[in-house]
């Protein structure tokens, strides 16, 4: 075993402040004045799979979103993403088992329509009901399924944990595990800035074509913190920057991302301003979920058998930490030998040399299941049967510091196994 | 089936000219001048395994070569970078098994002992000895298999088809087929302009770790036209430029990139300047071969059932075709759904969305398998019992017009398959 100290990860990064947030039941419901249900509505064929989610706000309140930038986005993004711009919003409906993509014009009159019977529903503005899709791309999406679904879906909105579990649930496609984050935790937000207990939750979906450029493939978060649109959009795209942007399970951006905020304000207390004390909280909460649900992304990976967190440290600028984390984190060759418990850190170094960053590989160290196997460019002994051990973690580490700058970058990603190759090689059929 | 049209992909990408040039026997020995041999060394436990190929000129001759722009750069890439700068060679010895990459100054003294091994054997300047290796990262070379099999190997060297062969089995890791080409066309390059008859042969290895960037894997190639240093170098960059530099196996460029070509002159004649006719000719032979080892690599690709060819047209420039050419080639969910023979053209488009390079959706054809797909961004009706008939054949072509602008790409690439994993998932054990 080698006597060389770790790569020294900033606490920054490993550690991001929480300012008291803690763990709680309710998932998405846990926020103060969030309804959810879901249920089988028909996109699939299987009775026994739940394919629509609903999440309901007890009145129209502030939302905040972010969406996919891949070029061929999907007619629910498009619907969504030009409502999402007012601020407001009073519910989210959400399908899995077709993505609506690809469909054209006729794809966004579906989208509208499914929206105008929830409005219709709950009698509010249609403008006031987002939409989000997940599935096959290039299939027309039918209206049946919303019109005799969405009245069942409005019957059975609930408060509970389970409530919110069936929502989760509803927009999985090949997830294996329904993905869900709930926080609670004391902010300086009421009348006479009082605390109060402000809950952060959400659910999100995603194991394949996942490497998020905005937000993820679906997520819906809720809190009941009275934060403002400008405050709601600021923490949500603070956090999906340094959370979702950074899960990669196989490098394929999807055309249906989008993650909603909607922030019911149910504590009470005044508006929350971006640049005070209670959105800095907030925002840190924010962020706690979604890097919550991005992990569980990772891990859920389709195909999976690791979660595997890279680190690049001592990059020029945060670009280059980038760019190299994601080489080493969608290595084909990395990911495979990770699933064959190969400790082949030399595939670690050589997918951080292809990708144009500049840097002199005798400057380079790195750590691999925590550790360090090659120093100043130069490899260590290294001791295959303690390897072998690490790799029974349900969790892989590699740090690599370039020995650049300052700079640095996490992403997280998964194995690449046969699982994974089965999975895709078959999922229309 | 449908009634739309093919997108029409220019001849000049489909059937490069060749100017009278046809295939021929005698691999890299196609070339007058040249010699070669294959032997198992002792790089590999293996005893029947062939692991070091010598290729030697009758007399130093004039080289050119591209290499990796790997940042982690392997021992013998920069010993052979150096000397192949002075325009001239002799030899070139090559090993599989070990990369003698991220072995530092002590990698790069094996690799120059190596040259003087070969050099003392040949009675020529070591300078004039070029070296390559291929295989596991990280692990110190020994000299020792030099030391025994350098003398053996000049011992067997001869101007044979069969000698070719055993030099392109000595380089093969994952690769399955030893990958050979050889051309013979006349040229008028004679004393007075007459014609007389050129050679090109050459032989590649790769496989696995495939998207090269200046050159792939290991390739020599040898000519008996008498050009330049000026004109082999021109021929051999524009030539790697649009067939090495355009395949994709699995996206991660190797540190051990490494592309040397070899011009005896032995045909006689005057020396051929960059800008003549016969530079014209000889460069299209060169372009051609590299064309046929570039595809080899790409059907050869680690566990690859299929050779798929992409083609990007309509693009605003190059970079952008290419750039989208690369996003679908080094798909994961493109290369599993190919693996499968699912006509899921959703991840082909889904591919060109994600990476950046602006176009409308409602102006992009595809054409998957030969059959229009996608027209002006609507999915056209598909007969999946044809498209299953069609995943028959051992190549797969995949078109896209971006409706942007003029320029194309070409990319050659494979499936990904479960054998992919296997190979991948314990390559070093």
């Amino acid at each position: 075993m080698s006597q060389q100290d770790l790569i020294s990860v900033p606490p920054s990064i490993t550690e991001p402040a929480s300012f008291g947030f803690s763990p709680c039941e309710g998932g998405i419901c846990a926020a103060m004045g969030i309804r959810a249900a879901g249920i089988h509505a028909g996109f699939r064929p299987d009775p026994n799979r739940k394919d629509m989610a609903l999440v309901v706000a007890d009145q129209t309140c502030t939302c905040a979103a972010t969406f996919t930038t891949n070029r061929f986005c999907a007619a629910p993004v498009q619907v969504s993403r030009s409502r999402a711009a007012s601020g407001h919003a009073r519910a989210v409906i959400l399908n899995s088992g077709n993505a609506n993509a690809s469909t054209g014009e006729p794809g966004v009159q579906v989208a509208k329509a499914s929206t105008a019977l929830v409005a219709q529903a709950l009698g509010c503005d249609e403008e006031d009901v987002l939409v989000a899709s997940t599935g096959v791309i290039g299939q027309q999406l039918p209206l049946g399924p919303y019109e005799t679904g969405v009245p069942v879906a409005v019957e059975r909105l609930d408060h509970s944990t389970d409530a919110a579990h069936d929502a989760a649930r509803a927009v999985m496609t090949t997830d294996t595990v329904p993905k869900e984050v709930s926080l609670v935790g004391p902010v300086a937000c009421g009348m006479d800035d009082d605390e109060v207990m402000v809950h952060v939750g959400g659910f999100v979906k995603g194991s394949g074509m996942i490497m998020p450029n905005m937000a993820t493939m679906l997520c819906v978060l809720a809190t009941d913190a009275p934060l403002t649109h400008e405050a709601a959009q600021a923490a949500l795209s603070a956090a999906v920057s340094v959370t979702f942007n950074k899960v990669t399970v196989d490098s394929d951006t999807s055309t249906n991302d989008t993650c909603i905020l909607l922030a019911t304000g149910a504590t009470g207390g005044n508006p929350i301003e971006l640049g005070t004390d209670a959105y800095d909280v907030i925002a840190a909460a924010i962020r706690c979920a979604c890097e919550n649900l991005a992990r569980k992304i990772a891990a859920d990976g389709e195909g999976a058998t690791k979660l595997v967190t890279v680190d690049v440290l001592g990059a020029a600028n945060e670009s280059d930490a980038d760019t190299v984390a994601r080489a080493i984190a969608n290595s084909p060759l990395v990911k495979t030998a990770i699933f064959g418990h190969d400790a082949n850190w030399g595939r670690i170094a050589g997918a951080a040399g292809k990708c144009g960053v500049a840097f002199d590989q005798y400057d380079v160290d790195i750590d691999f299941l925590g550790v360090p196997v090659l120093r100043a460019g130069l490899p260590l002994p290294m001791d295959e049967e303690d390897m072998l051990q690490r790799f029974e973690s349900p969790e892989v580490t590699i740090a690599i510091d370039l020995g650049v700058g300052d700079s640095h970058a996490r992403i997280w990603t998964c194995d690449l196994t046969h699982d994974y190759v089965t999975i895709n090689g078959d999922y229309r059929t």
